[in-house]
């Protein structure tokens, strides 16, 4: 042991585990400083991973070789697809996970990747050295140095927890915040903030009255996050449903005079789409009523998470507004809701790659870059990780495009326009929607990380030989002719007009009554092709479906990505001196003087940046 | 959830579970406020349970219905019955464990332990009212009420951690520590103190030469902790041994300047039978190795303690005096020993009961009492558990003299020597140690346990067909009368020598070379009664074959302890204005006032209390 590494990640959460297995896995020498073995990989809020455009990230971190979704099928305690009768852009994985077998799954995975060293400390400063990163110093002495240092510590930096008018200082419920860190990293010119996020109360099962809920199960089909093989090993557990009335209402609006959201005691701003129930009351006054989820925290614990209700009102108002809803009128509660302020950093001074821009060597992921949720923390955290391994032996940067996957939109966006509340992924985030679906994220990916050396080459051959059967379902469907005589029959029982003049077989799947299974029983070529599938068979034969239903709409916006990737194509950083350029606003003089785009694409997308200021740049770039 | 119950506890480790468990099990309104509910029952040194007179209180506890013996059996990962070499009375069951399926099946049995609610909090601050306990208040400014409080903090009052010149709060790694409740308690006059202790590096299993060390692997056979069924469910994993060398001593002693035991760091005292490496090398100066054992710390991880090398020393030596050792030359630790300093109350302020006698309804257990050790701290929660349910509910004291337990040795040894450093159980501590075995437990406990409503009517029906079984054995052993010509060639082929006239059973047992199993061989009435029993088959024999074996020494042992019960049945307290009998040493006038003894027998030992002061006590008493 040297404590001298190629990278350090600060922090074992979301963020920090990606980054490490990545790192390591990328060939350097990896260190993972976390304060707690025992909470590696925690589900600090909802004991659940993936929803709506957050479920893609989880493919593409898996796509990519990262192991949130290896962790999440392991120890899913219930599956849904949602969105499943929108269109496939839409659809999107979610899981309910045991919180406790999350962490040991985590654990178990980080413990035997190779070039990984797991330390169990905190880190108080970081060690810079001619300007850029060497390393860091620890609570227990220690100097570890390392070419890149990645930072992903979440909601501790001088983490504050408040309960109505109570504060506690702390990471986390029972964990210690941590100290030093903050200001050792600003003291090189990198700016911080504060941000809040906010929990709700954990409920004793035993105190709920399930027969007032509705009941919502889960699906059992062989949808999943990884797109390596894996069943599901935990029993399978329903989630329940019940809605806030007028008297829980009126409890909680008797504590807003002693809530910090509205006395004054959080200055700081929470997720926008994740608000506590005081907010909700306050910003949707009208309603009186508001959905309320209560999900199992694991395969064998009486421990419930409320979906919905997280709150900083004091604690007797938030035991007396649940005690009005039926279920809930005999509560018992392990402990509070809690809201929870603490540092991030202006992402505006990173890098696509994640790397600081003031800083060298410095990376930074996740919440501490100002977003919300485990999914938005795991995809930064894994480009992090190969960023800084890539950087240690000498590789160009990886960087993913907007039409490549969420991640690439989520970084272009925090780098291009920064954050003034915590930055949630949502479907309208992407313009490319329909090319950065569920089931293509291997197609997307898988290819790329496997040339910088992340993915396996046991995964590349698992994409490969799903793609060739993909493929060859597709080109079946595309030569396949058919003749009326032969298939009318088989398409009045499935429900659809019949064939006047012949057709290729792939024009006829468009029709919303096909499926690629259902014709199958009426084409004994095709059954017979999807009866040479053996393994993935249903996955399989969705990838290809969707390619044949939806190869206009793929196609048109596949066009429209290609013609904005020729923006992408002019690199413009270092070639203008925005301020002294009078033909610009003075907004799009002082936005791009600090954003400093890479291409001309990026610095559209900076707000404050108009099309005449575009095309100020493209007429002095000659084109 | 009103925040009135009858018995809050404390702290949620080894002594507050099971205090929780018998309070709640004993009908008693009970919270147990912990500060993470993930680290229920959390084992914050070596991840084992039992070992020589420790495994004998696993046992009791189990036998009073408590779980630490269920628990254990649950995450056992390596078994082993230690001292089988010598008589019962030494036998002394021994487990590694899983120590993060430990904290969950603790959990699992705490959460749904009717009476019993958790509330994950922090208290700060003991409620008084007239003198008596009247509830505790918390870090989030709950006031909860309760007429007893159960007080289980282990290390973390005012905890400090050391290693080397690095000083951290907290009550263990990673979690903080507890202030203001010991001063809290303190202003009622109840003394404290500091003590010490210490634990070992954590090694990454993946960089130790196995094929350095010489394996120990586990016993598969029927034993057990709990007389309750269940078998073995995890892998089976065995341990490791290695030694130190005069290259690893060199090393260390370099760090003695540094060592914050030997440079004034820590003043407080640590456990004698548990002493850091540093400590060894000091005490035994002339010793060139120590015997270290490396053990697994669950089924699925790297992580292994180093169980014999508890040190404070810096990190770096830590780490330098290892490599010294060829299984280690290659080592990476996730994290370094260390040593931390906690208070303690004074246990000669309370009662048989675990209640203190300066302040009504305030109990205490585990190393708040000045004790070391996971059974120790569990025997006494059970004990506070049990008396402060019987307070709220009427009913007598439940006191367990020496001639019944360990746990009664332990609680008397506290009560009235008091502790100048952690104390922890030895055989040799008890002076029935033929009557307090491991197989026996449940024959000395359960009935009781059973009769003030702590065992379960399933535990005690378990017990009493077993009893009968036993006593079926026995029976048939003093009765059967043996032939020589019929039992002779038997007896050849045991390798014994032959009958010259008739017998009972019961005395040929007594023979070394012969087994109650062995000589059923030879005598088919015998083998079809051992046919008969189904269930526990091996465990009935063996107890069985104690008493018969034994029979000499436990009926030689039961009349010592007889007679001294009658001292134990003179009530002395408040018969005495000690101060002023000038007739007894001025040492003894202080002790006995101080200590207020029960019984004339508490009285002899008293620690500076004579047999001439027991006697002019006894002629005072007219005897």
């Amino acid at each position: 042991m040297k404590f001298d590494y190629d990278v350090i990640v600060i922090g074992g959460g979301h963020a920090g585990c990606e980054a490490a297995a990545a790192s390591a896995n990328m060939g350097a020498q990896t260190c993972l400083v976390t304060m707690d073995m025992n909470k590696i990989g925690q589900m600090s809020c909802n004991p659940a991973v993936g929803g709506i455009a957050k479920g893609q990230i989880v493919r593409e971190i898996d796509a990519l070789g990262g192991y949130m979704g290896i962790v999440t099928d392991r120890t899913a305690i219930q599956f849904r697809m949602l969105n499943r009768s929108k269109g496939p852009a839409m659809w999107s994985p979610r899981a309910q996970c045991d919180r406790g077998k999350f962490i040991w799954a985590w654990r178990e995975i980080l413990e035997n990747t190779p070039n990984l060293h797991i330390w169990q400390d905190q880190v108080k400063e970081l060690l810079v050295e001619h300007g850029e990163v060497a390393g860091v110093k620890t609570y227990f002495d220690v100097t570890i140095r390392a070419r890149c240092v990645i930072l992903t510590t979440g909601t501790f930096l001088n983490g504050l927890m408040h309960i109505g008018h109570t504060q506690l200082p702390g990471g986390r419920v029972a964990e210690p915040a941590s100290y030093h860190l903050t200001e050792s990293i600003a003291r090189h010119g990198i700016n911080y903030g504060r941000m809040k996020t906010g929990t709700p109360v954990r409920i004793d099962g035993r105190s709920v009255h399930f027969e007032e809920m509705e009941i919502q199960e889960g699906e059992h089909d062989y949808h999943k996050f990884s797109f390596m093989g894996r069943d599901r090993q935990l029993k399978q557990l329903p989630c329940w449903t019940c809605f806030t009335n007028p008297e829980v209402h009126e409890v909680l609006r008797s504590g807003l005079p002693d809530s910090p959201l509205y006395n004054g005691q959080i200055q700081s701003i929470g997720p926008r789409y994740c608000p506590s129930i005081e907010t909700k009351l306050v910003t949707f006054p009208e309603r009186d009523q508001h959905q309320l989820f209560l999900e199992p925290e694991g395969e064998s614990t009486q421990e419930y998470y409320l979906n919905g209700f997280s709150s900083s009102l004091p604690l007797h108002i938030q035991i007396e507004a649940l005690k009005k809803i039926p279920a809930f009128r005999d509560l018992a509660i392990y402990r509070p809701g809690y809201a929870i302020e603490y540092d991030y950093f202006d992402p505006t001074q990173l890098y696509h790659t994640l790397e600081s821009k003031i800083l060298p060597g410095l990376f930074m992921a996740g919440q501490v870059n100002g977003t919300t949720g485990y999914e938005e923390a795991g995809g930064q955290g894994i480009v992090a990780g190969i960023n800084a391994a890539l950087k240690c032996s000498g590789g160009e940067p990886f960087v993913m495009h907007r039409d490549e996957s969420y991640i690439g939109v989520l970084i272009d966006d925090l780098v291009t326009k920064g954050v003034d509340e915590p930055y949630r992924m949502f479907t309208s985030r992407a313009e490319y929607r329909i090319l950065l679906r569920q089931d293509d994220a291997d197609a997307r990916l898988t290819e790329r990380s496997y040339q910088i050396g992340l993915a396996t080459r046991e995964r590349y051959d698992h994409w490969l030989s799903k793609k060739d059967a993909v493929e060859r379902i597709v080109s079946f469907c595309k030569e396949f002719s058919l003749k009326p005589a032969l298939i009318n029959s088989g398409l009045e029982a499935l429900g659809t007009t019949p064939l006047k003049y012949g057709c290729k077989l792939f024009e006829l799947i468009n029709r919303p009554q096909i499926t690629v299974k259902n014709i199958a029983e009426h084409i004994a070529p095709l059954k017979a092709l999807l009866d040479t599938l053996t393994d993935r068979r249903d996955e399989i034969i969705e990838a290809a479906e969707v390619l044949i239903k939806y190869h206009g709409y793929i196609a048109r916006e596949r066009i429209i990505a290609d013609k904005m990737q020729r923006l992408e194509s002019i690199k413009i950083k270092g070639r203008f001196d925005y301020k002294n350029m009078n033909s610009l606003s003075t907004e799009a003089r002082q936005k791009l003087e600090k954003i400093n785009p890479e291409t001309l694409a990026q610095a559209g997308r900076i707000p404050g940046v108009s099309p005449s200021d575009i095309n100020v740049l493209l007429v002095l770039l000659g084109r």
